[in-house]
């Protein structure tokens, strides 16, 4: 067998059908569960389509002994609104396949989100019950919303909440996302941006390098070794392509071996070496000493290889220098979703007036009207409570903490329509992560344990009179 | 407060500003790590690029305790090769971000995958080490596509190897997708489309039915009765808006009370009654009793709630008529990746001949050289092994079971760049249900099984001589 003559670069006998359909779409306003519009249909039907309503997220328990959630994903929620739109491609396939009639279809031909959103900032620690997001509108357009914002808002949250764990664990050495192999392609991107918030300093992911700006890492893996015929020269290969400040994977045949011809291949002054297999503790502490006594005292090591936050706890006291997760974090590390709901809370009666509604039936039971919060705050400055403001609903919706030891939650991020710019793109990215890092140094200090446990404050009703 | 007079069909105060970011785009080829193009770069710089290799995706392990997997996501992968490709938008930014050298943008700008791929046909059940896809062409080429096609293979055939166990407990009984709103937007998608695969009867996702003709399902939600004055109002509306066939939700505030609504307003004849909390066995035994005392012998009962093949078993002899499943069909139900792995297994040397390459270190070990695949059948036609043939590289490229107890499982899904346009769109999708239902009914008894267990049948190692 000879080597082909053919390449990438000029591709000879590529035949690739042009008629496969794509993989992805502008619109998002089909990521959305059927019942949504056929409620719509019905009750456009009898004109209850255009009652007032005042839907809430939130979830009603945070997963098994976990202290706290972090909410993630608000600023993909408002950049997919613009694109929630119903084209041709969208009404064409719900009218051939019938699942509304013409007049929803003509309501939807014209559907702009025009009501307006309050929620937690993106970052933000949140407890059960927490109004995460509040959406206002008219039930017509709130109710549409529902499946994309939850999917948002579940996944991301879902992943920010683990890392948040992860980042608490490696105390301050560097985590790095490398998880897109094992998430679905789009969610992936969504974990890395996820990761960030929750204090990642970087991601593999070059997607979510190009949407939101993020940190992107990786040199190499085993295939790059094996690929040459033998490891030294795959090592002086790639110094030679990427500088000797790159990072050498030490482990396709013997570790001390390969740490040998990681420094014969970058000098004294190579970056760094990466463990991804075997007992990472003993090897690290070997290739540390290792590596120092061949004078490669500024050498890092990085490990991968199935980590999460209980393995990074592990590896405090032993001298690695950053750590690359993967499956743990983009599958939320055991807590895969996050529960969260988006719940009717008030809508307007027949006159016109806004009356809290809840489900009474026994099972899943929620708490009628809207909702204000605010965390309160210990004279030392760290969380006490979870504050939920319940009351007559103008007032509840005015509302806001007469005293320093309360400190309000929820924020603007769509008015009448028109999404606040602050929390989208990259610059959404870095309030959000400066938010978490804000909202988690004001937990109590047992909100950083690892180990099961209740929230780490309660959550309390407080009804205005 | 009056009821607003905007709707959502003429928008007068919306302003969405049009500078968002697009969520999602047409080009695949960021969804990538970037020590993919790294290594590429350092290859194309000593020619080790262009030499020929083989890779392989299979998975070391099944999730514990499964008996099986199931392929999933094969039609996905292939219908995002034609979009694997590095336009303007992605080259601008790997060069402005220094991701790789000029030489590597130049061969991107170019990149077609003109090579070859084999694998098992979507929705075949498989083992550990069962070779499910193999790639070949040159370094380059096939190195650029890992991180893709493992994004895709671990999320599908996560899903679908939790929805078939769903469909194995569920007995026959319709098992419909509702999981959306528990998993990223875009996840959710190739979640519905993995269930069908794995014998799921619809799904709520209506992209999931645009991209792929899959049937959708759904009516109303809790929030459509909390929405009107009272229970009966809203049940009579959603009959008048889509007729007595509907499925009225009865449990917003008493279930007996509301199938005695449900069966006003919607008459005998009413299509099915939806349970989505409290006990759902034994709430299904009295309202069945309930609705044929009222005459309603022919409406059915679907029930919702948190369900996996645990309770879909536990409802076995309870007289629900079809199951609803969300999160813990998207999540895997306990497994929410596959832990597939895309390894180089064999490469051409210097001198052109391909020669089985493998990792060595302890820790992850991995069998070198192109593999064959067939299922060896007993008398029964029932499977007893999965037999994973190896030796010369042209022998095994070219084997063939000579026996009629040998199936070969290893079929040509892309040749020289060209996809086989079998395994793609809602076409796909229907051959992969089909492959899988055969597949599944072709193992042994014991592996439907929901208790945790050893693989159903053995993986064995042959090599040709």
């Amino acid at each position: 067998m000879t080597e082909p003559a053919r390449g990438g670069a000029a591709p000879t006998t590529g035949i690739l059908p042009a008629a496969l359909p794509p993989t992805t779409r502008p619109s998002t306003a089909l990521l959305t569960d059927k019942y949504e519009l056929t409620m719509l249909q019905a009750a456009l039907a009898n004109g209850t389509a255009h009652r007032h309503c005042v839907f809430e997220v939130f979830t009603r328990r945070l997963p098994a002994g976990r202290r706290y959630g972090v909410l993630a994903g608000t600023g993909r929620v408002l950049e997919s609104l613009p694109q929630f739109r119903f084209e041709d491609a969208e009404l064409t396939f719900l009218e051939e396949t019938g699942v509304v009639d013409s007049r929803t279809i003509d309501f939807l031909s014209g559907y702009r989100f025009t009501g307006s959103i309050m929620g937690y900032a993106e970052g933000e620690t949140f407890f059960p019950g927490s109004p995460v997001l509040q959406v206002e509108g008219t039930f017509a357009e709130a109710v549409l919303l529902e499946t994309l914002i939850l999917s948002i808002l579940n996944y991301d949250s879902a992943i920010a909440s683990a890392a948040s764990r992860m980042t608490s664990a490696a105390l301050g050495r560097p985590c790095l996302e490398m998880g897109a192999r094992r998430a679905h392609e789009q969610a992936a991107v969504a974990a890395a941006r996820a990761a960030v918030v929750a204090g990642f300093a970087g991601t593999s992911n070059l997607e979510a390098g190009y949407r939101y700006g993020l940190t992107t890492i990786g040199t190499a893996a085993h295939a790059f070794t094996l690929l040459h015929d033998d490891e030294l020269s795959a090592f002086q290969a790639q110094v030679a392509a990427l500088g000797a400040g790159t990072t050498l994977l030490v482990d396709t045949y013997d570790v001390h071996q390969g740490v040998i011809h990681a420094v014969q291949a970058g000098g004294t002054g190579l970056g760094a070496v990466r463990l991804d297999s075997g007992d990472l503790g003993g090897l690290a502490v070997e290739v540390r000493h290792q590596l120092d006594e061949l004078g490669a005292t500024g050498t890092k090591i990085t490990v991968t290889s199935d980590l999460d936050e209980y393995a990074i706890a592990s590896l405090a006291a032993v001298p690695v220098d950053s750590y690359g997760i993967g499956t743990s974090l983009v599958t939320g590390s055991g807590a895969p979703t996050c529960g969260m709901v988006y719940k009717l809370v008030a809508r307007a009666d027949s006159s016109g007036v806004l009356q809290p509604v809840a489900k009474t039936s026994p099972g899943k039971p929620s708490q009628g009207g809207r909702k204000s919060a605010a965390r309160r705050l210990g004279p030392d400055g760290r969380a006490i409570e979870e504050v939920l403001v319940s009351g007559d609903d103008e007032t509840v919706a005015r509302w806001s903490p007469e005293t320093d030891d309360l400190r309000p939650l929820l924020v603007p991020l769509v008015i009448d329509g028109a999404v606040d710019s602050r929390w989208v793109g990259p610059h959404g990215v870095e309030s959000a992560a400066r938010a978490h890092q804000a909202s988690r140094a004001e937990l109590p200090r047992g909100a950083r344990r690892l180990s099961a446990g209740d929230p780490a404050i309660p959550t309390v009703q407080v009804t205005l009179r």
